[in-house]
């Protein structure tokens, strides 16, 4: 990939070369003083997949060349393209970004309506997944690659306090935020209570409950309730659900990591209506 | 809790208010300036296991006076105490880590002796996982985490490929590290080997292997192998299995977070044999 002139090509960005004042030596952090650390995605898969989603509008690309190789050029064809080393990347993005060279500058997704994402879930048994002030973004971004290898059909968070849709969330999320319907609500009880008269059984994991998951989990729709790991499912929301089920683990172990108990109870699901 | 003075109780430490001169602004970024990342552990499970275990050679730990009151004072009577803020704990610690107010100063743990550990396991199923070139520290960190919840006998690692035992492997494991039998081996094939003499049934978990988890897991004790999420496992580990066994997936999803298929494979070895 040759790059133009810059006058006659705006995709292509090159840092100027240190300069003595201190405004001239990083110009990207002048300009990008004020972008929100949500407007920023980053990592290759997360990338690839926002430009991948018609749904989301873009801003620019900021990508090594060998980052643009690898995302190829139908992808990028929507989006204005600017190639900078991985310094120059590092430093758009928040400290400890595993950017991977490629950082994608785009406004968050609008939240999905239940209602709708319910009618066009496809066939076989339903799985909602609700999480209740899970709060951590590596956290909720990795429950949303689990529940796009699931099949869920939506992940439903109670708008208050669910993360932003940050890049750390998206790069947990691996692209799962492009493709998994993502229901922001106001009250995750009244939700699920919706959730019982589409024909829902309300499943909360907490590792008090009185049954096993295997034991809980029927054939048919489910509505799976997930808690926050240090104060678990509240008590107004855990009171909706038909079951509590626990996770069996050693007693070695207090609890398991909340997305690592969500990837089991998925698991446990399909389980037991797809073998 | 009262502060003595100084002079006659060394285990309270309180920053000294900004100065003008650099060094006197900030006394813990010079104090530490040469201290590896590794000899910090932080956040309260892994800094409260980390002094409960008889093993663990301790430095000094460095807490916030609530901290110190959840940890309690037994745990705490084996160290040096210096109480501090929170921001003057954070710069003791990498960018971004999230202490919750505890730093603990300490060697890392010795590697454990695998045929040492394999007579020592308890009664049932034998479980070792098997990691092949994991590098990520929050990975690793989350499969002992758990590996602890499900009983496992050891985590395998190669090493000059296994992370260090840094404060973000610790944080992740929360507490696991202490517990889990960490064994670090030159040659993961050759430890198969061993396991294989030691009448472990061998099943390395990938996406292309040709039955399911749950079809490629007999009684009997099992050795599981997880590789990166890059590279999958190497040839010629795989080869040394006698299964090659896959989680069922959607194919929305191209893979799971290695975090995420180790728990669900742990629980599903250990689901075949207590239900």
């Amino acid at each position: 990939m040759r790059p133009k002139a810059p006058q006659k090509d705006r995709r292509h960005f090159y840092p100027k070369p240190a300069g003595k004042r201190p405004e001239a030596r990083d110009p990207e952090r002048n300009r990008n003083r004020h972008a929100k650390p949500e407007n920023w995605l980053y990592g290759l898969h997360a990338v690839q997949a926002a430009l991948e989603n018609p749904n989301r509008k873009l801003g620019r690309a900021v990508l090594t060349s060998r980052a643009a190789e690898i995302i190829g050029e139908k992808p990028l064809s929507r989006v204005r393209v600017e190639i900078a080393d991985m310094d120059a990347i590092s430093r758009l993005l928040p400290p400890g970004a595993v950017h991977q060279g490629a950082a994608l500058e785009c406004d968050p997704l609008a939240g999905a309506d239940l209602d709708q994402v319910l009618e066009q879930a496809g066939e076989g048994r339903r799985i909602v997944l609700v999480l209740d002030q899970i709060s951590d973004p590596h956290n909720v971004g990795a429950i949303l690659r689990t529940a796009a290898a699931f099949g869920v059909a939506a992940v439903v968070v109670q708008d208050r306090h669910a993360p932003p849709q940050s890049g750390a969330l998206a790069k947990a999320a691996s692209g799962a935020l492009e493709t998994v319907p993502y229901v922001e609500v106001v009250n995750i009880a009244r939700t699920l209570d919706e959730l019982a008269a589409h024909g829902f059984w309300r499943i909360a994991l907490a590792g008090d409950g009185p049954i096993s998951l295997s034991q809980a989990a029927p054939t048919g729709d489910v509505a799976l309730v997930v808690g926050s790991e240090g104060d678990g499912i509240r008590r107004l929301v855990r009171e909706r659900c038909e079951a509590v089920a626990f996770i069996p683990i050693s007693r070695a172990m207090e609890s398991l990591n909340v997305s690592n108990a969500a990837a089991i109870a998925l698991y446990e699901l399909r389980r037991g209506t797809s073998s």
